[in-house]
Parts: C-alpha cells; structure tokens; sequence
C-alpha cells in the first residue's frame, strides 16, 4: 500500500486507482463524521453560499450548515461546528466552509472518496485497510496555506495503517507519520495557526473536541450523483 | 526572531529584511561549504552549462564544478560530489547543478543569502544568531519536488537557534523542527528519494558525508557583484 501526502490542496493527479482522504480537521470533515455519526443521511458540500441557499429550495426538510471566516453564515440553521451537529436522524444537510466542502469538490477524481479527521482516524484507517488501494491524503489547508491539523491528522491515519500492514510511504507521508508519532492531537491543534485562531474567535471546545481520537465509527465517503457531491456514511457500502 | 520553511523552491516574497537559507544537502550547498573550507575564495552558480563554460574563458585559473542526472558533466573539472572539494586554496569554482544553483539563484533578493546544510548547520545557526533577522529556510528540491533532507537539515538548523534563542516557528518550521527533533541526520538522508537515487548511482559515500552534523565552520554567503552571484565564507564579513 503506496501512501502519499499533499501538502497544499493542489490539483489532485492520477488519483482514478486511489483511495482520497480529503481533511479539514478544523472543522469541515469533522463536522461531517459528527453528522452522519448523529443520523445525518446525507451531506451535500457546496462551494458558495448562493448554492448553498438554492439547493435547498430542492431538498425538502434539509439543513443549511457552515460558515465564512470561522461564523455561523446569516439565514443558516447550523455554523460549522461540529458540536452543533446533534440529534440528526434521518436529515440532510447543505455545508458549505470556506476550504473543506471547496477541497472535497477538488477530489471527486478519487476511486475512493473519503471524508477523514482526527475523531474518526480508525475507522477511516479500518476502511482504508479493507479498501486496499493505495491513498492520497489531501489537507485543505487555510485559505491555500498549509494546515497543521490536516497534516497530522493524516499522520495519524498513517500510524494506525502502519501498524496493520506493510505500507510504502513517499517523502511527505513519512513527515506527517513521524510528526503524528511524537505529537498527542491537542498539543498540535492547539498550537496551529488555524487552531488558534478558533479559540481567539471562541471556539476553544471545538478545537478540544477535533482533537479526540477515534471518538466516532463512522466513514463519510462521498460520490457523485446526478453531478453533485453527496456524502453519506459507508455503513452503506460495507 | 521569526522562522519560516518552504516546501518547494518556489517564488520567494519579501525577503528584503530577511535572512535566507537555501539547502540543498544533497549535494550543492554541501559542496559548496567544502569547497569553502578547502580553502576556495569565490564560488559563481551557474543555473546552465553554457554559461558555466562562458564564464570560465573571462576568470583565468577558475574551476568548473557540477552535474546533471547526478552525474558529472563532460568537460567539467569536478563533479558535485564534495569529497572531490579538496586543496581549493585560492581557487574560484563555477558550480552548476541541477537543483540546488538553481534555488540559490532565485533567493538573491534576501537582504543576506546564506547556503545551508548539514556539515555546517551550527556555523550557520551562530551566524544566524549573530544577524538576528527574521529567517526563511529555501529548500532546493529534486526536479521541484519535495526535498526530505533539505527539510530536515533546516530542521536541524532550527533546533539549534532554538536552543539559544526564543524563536517564533511557523506551522510549517515546527514541522521541520520536529522531523529533525527525533530522526538522526543519516537515517534520514539514507531513506530519502534522493538520497536512495544517489546511493543507486554509487555516492553512498556522498551520503554518508552529507549527514555529518557540525563538521565544518564556515558559513558560506552569497551576494550579487556586477550582476552576478558569487558565493563566499562569511570570515569576509564577520
């Protein structure tokens, strides 16, 4: 199992045979696993808010979730909180962030499609295991700079997958592997530009709750279906 | 005093009140230190083998170094090799190599432009120290890629500002910091991409050499004169 990293949301190459983890720990993709994890059936990530609002008119009884600049957006039921993502048996939700639900789109060339983070690593990690294929993480960065949290967030995914299987690891893989393995989640979320800047914007607690290992079984993994990303649990799969 | 790290050799920005290190550990800046400590005065990269045999007629006595694919270009008096820098007393060294000239040509807008590596990682820690500017580590990569052993010798060069100093690391540093915190510089070396091209080409012994922390005490500073890089040991400017 060939395992490689990106380190910026770059355009994804030859990615057709591969499993794609695409991460935005803080928050995007922890806010799904939550999601599907609380009942949600299914999330649509959409990139502008104009989307967002206009899809909605075509799904009956969904939610609109996300945020710009870290804030709940003005006439959306939820923020991008994953705390917020409670009791949702049955919904559908819209989510459009500022980089994760724009990364996902960018990823759709995947064989595989993976929504990953740090409260889910084992289960994407187990998922991955029985997929077999080899895996292209993709970090969505902040606003195209280098995410911290996405990139050692993937390290753990990696350590969990190292430690079942012979994996070949690229120059970058092994980076976010070595990090990951001398590094507890928090200290390293907490410390990451995006993360401090979550908890100056008052969102300490999300930030502790990104940082909690394998807290959820659930593996969001996202598909095309009529030209649209629709993201569902892969309980529906298995 | 802020730290920065690059991934990839790519544009450099406002570097005009900064300190820049460019790497490229296996081999130029490696061999380029050598070369300096053997005793050479001037070093000019050269990004084309054109140009480094159009500027060997105009400097009577000056040596053509470099490679390309690793190996040594034909005509050329050295290789890139920096075992084969030694008894340079005087000499000037036109040096072309495929990655590593090619950075330190696009970093001639630092205010000071130093070449890196691991053989002078503390010589170029103290004089960093001694210039207190705000730092950007450059690393050379492979073909554009990402670079393990430049990423990782910044790191070590980190480690030691760190140890003197209270440093500001950018999410991007702290990783570097990290990897060279835990992993000795030949285990990294010796499992990098290039380093394994190398040791397939038959320069385990480059590889080996270019590991050693701390063997030599020069610090080699580039600066433009009529246009032109050149390279020479800070002695001239201590």
């Amino acid at each position: 199992m060939k395992i490689d990293i990106l380190f910026y949301p770059e355009k994804l190459k030859n990615a057709e045979d591969k499993a794609v983890v695409v991460l935005d720990v803080l928050r995007a993709t922890t806010t799904i696993a939550t999601a599907l994890a609380a009942g949600a059936e299914k999330i649509y990530p959409v990139s502008s808010i104009k989307d967002a609002f206009s899809l909605k008119k075509k799904i009956s009884g969904a939610l609109l979730g996300g945020e710009r600049g870290g804030i709940k957006v003005p006439g959306f039921d939820l923020g991008n909180s994953p705390l917020e993502y409670q009791g949702l048996k049955g919904r559908t939700i819209i989510l459009s962030s500022t980089n994760g639900t724009k990364t996902l789109k960018k990823a759709v060339s995947a064989k595989t499609l993976i929504a990953g983070s740090i409260v889910n690593a084992k289960a994407v990690a187990d998922y991955l295991l029985k997929l077999n294929l080899d895996v292209v993480f993709m970090p969505s960065g902040t606003d195209s700079q280098f995410s911290l949290e996405d990139f050692a967030g993937a390290g753990y995914i990696i350590s969990l997958l190292a430690e079942e299987k012979k994996v070949e690891l690229s120059d970058q893989a092994y980076v976010s592997f070595e990090l990951a393995r001398i590094n507890p989640p928090e200290e390293i979320l907490t410390r990451s530009f995006h993360g401090q800047r979550l908890i100056n914007l008052g969102f300490a607690r999300d930030v502790e709750y990104c940082a909690k290992l394998n807290l959820l079984d659930v593996v969001p993994v996202g598909r095309l279906q009529e030209g649209r990303l629709v993201i569902e649990s892969s309980r529906l799969f298995r």
